[in-house]
């Protein structure tokens, strides 16, 4: 399944080293401006190299927009926004065909599918999540004429909680041919209410899902998320006076669907799977032997998770925005705030 | 949207004080034998009023099926699987009938549909889920026959993590007019690898929203979760030698693929909002009130989320399950493990 | 596959000698009023012995809403409509346990599911249409309230166009032991232009799929359909003047989205196949029989078709209307006819 | 909606002027072999000018898989079929910028989109179903290997049955500045029975939206079709005996689900709506005008209708075959002839 979004519906394809990665957007509204300029600038903040100890590959990462938009403008049909693969040295890779690079997906493609792109992990390359900030930047585009907000930043790497620690935390890992995890905030400001449906519609379920669907993610939380459960109804529940909610516990979402509060999203990056320390593996012939992954690889890939999941956070509310139009002129008067 | 999956398809349907509740399963193979009284158990388990400070209302919660079963089996068919509500007090709510309740949906589904069933919460009352489990026990046959069961258990109430602990800190919680949230801990053992695919239709990402669709849950994660954003690589890497994964840091999955370890998943479960402790809130006209919810509340839901949580889990992997067939027929010697 | 429709989705359940049929309809828009009575209204057109030469299957056909509807109108929330069965007589098929029906599902059921409920055709039983008719209702209502009608009307009975002519088409079918099919025309006045999505979401290949899921339609055209293929261009072509389209050749719709016009639909409906004139056929091992098939058959059933198929061209039409208010709340001025 | 179908879904994007055209197929299963020169094979079938009267525009029609295939085969990840355009003069349709050509979609575009690409049609050109050919190429690779294989033979242009006079009647249309329509008859031979979904995921219904998809196309019938409608049933009943079915009235499907007999549809493609004699029309300030619509267009359409015709046929029963496979896993011994 590479699609997602019921109203806004982004269908990724590429490989790590194949001529091209992609997205395709179906359901996009008509009207929007949006350039070929606008897609780049959102892919120059994910691009590998820009961060220190970022992956040394260079990409140029240019969109070129094959349809679904005229004069500037989208028409409603179907945007196929193409980047390709320039600097893609496959050669690094032929030492990997034969064996599964722990906590890379080399093990289960090759269960699932007796078939494996190796180069570059193929589909399961981190390399893949260029297509959806490039689709990420088409909604951000709609949501942004509308008042609506995404950003992202570090709250962690590894533990630490500071710029300069953070930084320390990650040479000290890429020192020894390890890496680190970390912990990002992703927040939407301006939603309106309205955002989401129940039951398995819910705004914060489409988020969990959004976020998860990143490689790197193994955990999402909302608004106070796990806190919450250490916490009591008298302190967790938001309370309502005249202004609005007084409290932001919630994280902008109740039953699913949004409050008018910004959205707050945590979510856990683990640390980079591919490092040069000696690990203990198996071949495709299920022999046992030892891999050290080299090459050109991030010691920490949080920095550059960010413009991704607010890529998928833009994905998720513009097709709930689409979704919410949809019955806003229906019912006369709804979806204001009361 | 009130459909779960894609070959496992679930709608539910029905309010909390509504003439019934019910599932219709689309995609159910054939040949499963099913009967009332298995689905029966599984209601048993989340019903009201058989854990210590669990919900008074005293509900029957017995299942009828009304179609897609003959002479004990599924054909195939749509099942409809409906449990009508006998204890229904709906004027214990017409108080509720204009004023928003603090940590509730009643807000946001009256500003998103302009009308809204406030008895009980209507749609968005945590008993919509006992559909769920009816459908989930479902799952669980079909799983359960091919060597997969998933189990569940609390963690942690409001961060005491031993039962008598847990016991207090809810009867604490509930003399003082108040209620606690807690983590749950669901786990599937069995599964062969190959669940779920790439990109957006990880097993993760599927799971995540799953779990997140369910009310009060506002945190998930798999594996060690939020844990491994304090690991480096080293520690969070599973190795591998012939005889399989050396550890199961990453909960199961890899690359959105199972991998045939346990599936690992814990799930933060917010204090139930339903308190009696006085709450600022506005009603329908926008004016500032006070509220004390009374009535038959958990003073923790936690305990009754857990079969909720297995069920959820239960019709994702069903639904993988399924999937995976569809590709397992098709390449000869696949999806075994290595 | 028991769902249909993106915005508007209706999915049925059950089987014609089950305890109950129904649908549950997820998407509809909230504040439509609705009772009981208007579905029964509906459910009526389509009973059996209303018609002459009709099935004496004596139904109730009534309907309980078990879900969605509160003080009379609709919440958002699904509706789970529900039509017990009360007139099923199971031991007249045990006859049929083992045999295949000649133009019947039998067959094709046993082959696919390996079981089969074989009470009446089980789900492949035309009274499977009394759930579809039921959401048909719902879907009317929207419509009606939008300025929207549809209507049927048998146009041919075996080539008869004439009612006395049919009459006596169909009486002699039954006198030997036969039946007749027939031909269908469906319209709907009022619709707005702009309903449909191009390319594979166009409004005619919505309402083909809805009419061929209708169990004896064999053949579906819009406008003037098979008659067009001996056209030239300049006779089919529909020219337009500042009033509007001078003529209708195309039933209303233009690449795949209405024009404004009367949308045009023309159904082919097959010979009933439970005849009790002697056939040859087989048995579940494979041995060959013959078969008479008694009981309560229509020896046409194509009046009774007219409510399935206004009903199905309802849900497509009820589904693109939703569609086109997502859409049109956000292109100022669209959706008008110029 | 630019997506067809649900296990194999084929996503198409691309204007007629645009860059490039193409489709991402998603759902294919791994390890079929599949090259760029025999998916041109198929492109060349459909390509203008190969015909007799045929457009005129010389399309090298050459497709790139971009992702998806590894060493000459599938992975089970996204294909991406790309195919340029390189012959587009739009400055041929400057001229149609403000007005709206019969029996084309410029009216119903701009009513709905406000917006529209008016080089050549656009996104509702018949260019766009290159995509489709390119994809159904995939499919019938996929079908091939299992013994399945679909051809389409003209039967009828503007009524005239022999191919001389088929001819005829399009040159006549041609020096008259005229077109003509004809119907189509698609078959499918070598499909196991089992393939295809009660209620909605009917094979029929498939098939039917299927092809009503097609731009041009305005009645589908299976099997005996409208001829059904004026047979008795015991004229229409496929008998069977030990050797199988008697005949083929059904066209190979039996309660939405494939016998195992050869399927057969037929399709009305209406008269190519591009004719340079005068027509009127209005522009889109609502004026009233006259048309002539000159370039390079086909005066009858049908034969290069027949190999897209073939393409969706192919799309569904891919799509159905990997459904079936789900099922035949499952149940021992189902899915084969009795």
């Amino acid at each position: 399944m590479n699609t997602f979004g019921k109203n806004f519906r982004v269908t990724t394809f590429g490989e790590s080293h194949g001529p091209a990665l992609g997205a395709v957007i179906d359901g996009c509204p008509p009207g929007v401006e949006i350039s070929e300029e606008e897609i780049n600038r959102a892919l120059e903040r994910r691009r590998p190299g820009i961060h220190p100890f970022s992956t040394r590959r260079k990409e140029e990462d240019r969109v070129r927009i094959l349809s679904g938009v005229f004069m500037g403008r989208t028409t409603g049909t179907p945007l196929c926004l193409l980047i390709r693969n320039t600097d893609a040295r496959s050669s690094d890779y032929e030492a990997l065909a034969d064996v599964f690079r722990p906590g890379h997906a080399d093990y289960t493609y090759q269960v699932k599918y007796g078939i494996r792109d190796f180069r570059g992990g193929g589909r399961s390359s981190g390399r893949e999540t260029v297509a959806r900030v490039a689709a990420g930047a088409v909604a951000e585009k709609i949501l942004s004429g509308r008042g609506i907000s995404i950003r992202s930043r570090v709250l962690e790497v590894h533990g630490a909680t500071l710029p300069e620690e953070m930084e320390r935390e990650i040479a000290d890992a890429a020192r020894s041919g390890d890496s680190v995890g970390g912990i990002i905030e992703i927040t939407a400001t301006g939603c309106p209410p309205g955002l989401g449906d129940p039951v398995f519609g819910k705004l914060d379920a489409l988020i969990a899902m959004a976020m998860m669907s990143i490689g790197a993610v193994k955990g999402v939380e909302i608004g106070d998320g796990f806190a919450a459960a250490r916490m009591r109804g008298s302190e967790h529940n938001d309370q309502m006076d005249g202004s609005g909610f007084l409290s932001n516990h919630a994280g902008g979402i109740l039953g699913g669907i949004s409050t008018g509060a910004e959205i707050v999203v945590r979510i856990a990056v683990k640390p980079t799977p591919s490092i040069s320390r000696e690990q203990r593996t198996i071949d495709t012939a299920g022999r046992e032997t030892t891999i050290s992954v080299t090459g050109r690889h991030d010691a920490c890939i949080v920095p550059r998770i960010g413009p991704v999941a607010e890529a998928m956070l833009a994905l998720v509310l513009a097709d709930a925005f689409l979704g919410r139009q949809m019955l806003r002129s229906w019912v006369p008067g709804s979806m204001e705030t009361l």
